[in-house]
């Protein structure tokens, strides 16, 4: 039903549909190395919390291939230099830095030279893909209460099949509420300026047969003001300890007018979003991405070049606007300690 | 110092702008029928509440030209025509209403016929452009106390030069601090789906030597928490008499999130956008827009074909959270009545 958008090539590569193509055309891409990874990271033709975790984990496995038959010390070296590589591609996602902490844990625990070490690294990133899966399953399944028959839906971004190994974080219950034949109807921010809304949200919704409506960010407020909206739920790139988290910019304006208006609102994620080390909102580092994607569109200027633009890639919602945390470990509040 | 958007051409067309080129080419269109006029009114060629007022006068003008040999009874037919088609092309804003019931007005207390009425039309509508663009310097005036040296403003849409005949609404008081040397910085929410934000306002002030910033209109709850934004002063498209107003889609959405924050929000118009025989907001027409203008960027699909998409042009916000009318007679508080 949902699309598939990282997978093992048969190489050993990391395949991946490259996201920036979307909606006009599906185009896969094998990255053979992890330097191209961290570049589809950058460059946002893989996007989403989760499968970013996924990629780098993947990429620092298919960045290895060639030194299987190193001894450890070097192979480990490397391993430590791509882990930075991969790393520094986006600063908000937490889950970036916990699929890579991870995969450096397993690889200081694998007896062995550079062979036995990168079967361990392999392994690592097919069960954190696997895992991943079954996470976004999972919160599907808390969700699903949350959605009942007629159910009006605002998202934000994509926090779908396209931002993870599985259904989504937040679509996730969509998808399980739309499959067990319940009518759910999702207005979608189109989420500028990248349009991850329109462009992925919508497509993969619509491949799956769910009825959604794209609307302009700006709508939001005033389909809210209507009661044409139900509850809000979106994803999460960084969760604090104190439930305050980091998603794509507006996220925070939706929940200040969910709240105002009385709207449930919902915070979607798997547990390696939960940052326990990071106590509130107000130290996770916000990306500030390239003026020029706000000032063009589709190649087309829609700024005057002599004109400032500021891009901050996400916002931090404060835990007091958030209804719950739809997880895998089911619906939580903060505060969320190391195992949550 | 700013754009001059509306002129009599030599031969008595109404030349404007088109400002659907903008920011990439300024290209100049001399409209020399009411149908022309109409038809650059629909497709936003030219807009901006104020403008499209003078515009469906001036149209009303350039249109009866031919006419002028016309006996009294059939000229007034003709005008009583096109008024309709003029005064159809959009539902929203007052200003168009109210133009082309003052040149009804002005037909009927005409003695004579056709070239008589016509010699009328033609000094009501110049009178319409004049009496708009001092109305613009009087609201500026009004608005200048508002924006001390150093002032963080945000505006939405384009309430400047290019919604109106003279230095605009919204950005009239910012066009005076400026010119008194006084340091203001113009936040400008891009505006979508239509981006009069980043095409016509960034472009205006960018000309004017105004210092500004382009954002997703996502990204103003962030910027408001930050406390980098010190008031957003807005333009409207018809206000209520108790003081709701409809003003461009998004315009909501800030209101609240600046009351949320304890940001002063400021609506700024003149006298001919304030409708008294509408009691409040809920009564004021909202056009619906083709949802080609969410789904298409620059001819380009930015959302799947099978999505839906839904595309009002405004919103209404109410009068409880608007800090201040600024308007040609001061900074004034409803009730409004026939002549505030």
């Amino acid at each position: 039903m949902t699309v598939q958008v990282i997978a093992w090539s048969p190489s050993g590569a990391v395949r991946i549909v490259d996201q920036r193509a979307l909606p006009e055309a599906q185009i896969e891409r094998d990255l053979e190395s992890a330097e191209a990874v961290a570049d589809a990271i950058r460059t946002l033709q893989v996007r989403g919390a989760p499968l970013i975790g996924i990629a780098a984990a993947m990429g620092l496995v298919a960045g290895t291939r060639g030194l299987r038959g190193a001894p450890r010390d070097a192979f480990l070296a490397r391993v430590g230099e791509l882990t930075l590589l991969l790393g520094d591609t986006r600063p908000t996602a937490v889950d970036l830095r916990w699929a890579l902490d991870r995969m450096t844990r397993a690889a200081a625990a694998t007896p062995g030279d550079g062979g036995a070490i990168w079967e361990g690294l392999h392994a690592a990133a097919t069960a954190i893909l696997e895992e991943e899966r079954a996470m976004c399953r999972r919160i599907g399944e808390a969700g699903l209460p949350l959605l009942p028959d007629g159910a009006n839906v605002l998202t934000h971004c994509n926090a779908g099949a396209l931002a993870t190994g599985g259904i989504g974080t937040a679509l996730a219950p969509i998808y399980l509420a739309h499959a067990a034949g319940r009518k759910v109807h999702v207005y979608v921010g189109e989420t500028r300026p990248v349009l991850q809304g329109a462009r992925l949200t919508a497509w993969e919704l619509t491949r799956a047969g769910v009825p959604c409506t794209v609307i302009a960010d700006a709508a939001a407020g005033s389909l809210l003001r209507q009661a044409r909206i139900d509850l809000v739920i979106v994803g999460a790139d960084r969760i604090a300890a104190n439930g305050d988290f980091a998603n794509k910019i507006g996220t925070y304006s939706l929940a200040v007018l969910a709240s105002h208006h009385g709207v449930p609102f919902y915070c979607a994620a798997p547990s390696s979003t939960i940052d326990p080390a990071m106590r509130d909102g107000a130290g996770i580092p916000i990306e500030l991405r390239s003026p020029d994607e706000v000032k063009t569109m589709a190649g087309r200027a829609v700024a005057p070049p002599e004109a400032e633009a500021l891009n901050p890639a996400f916002d931090v919602t404060p835990a007091r606007y958030v209804t719950g945390y739809v997880t895998d470990r089911g619906l939580v509040q903060p505060p969320f300690g190391a195992d949550p």
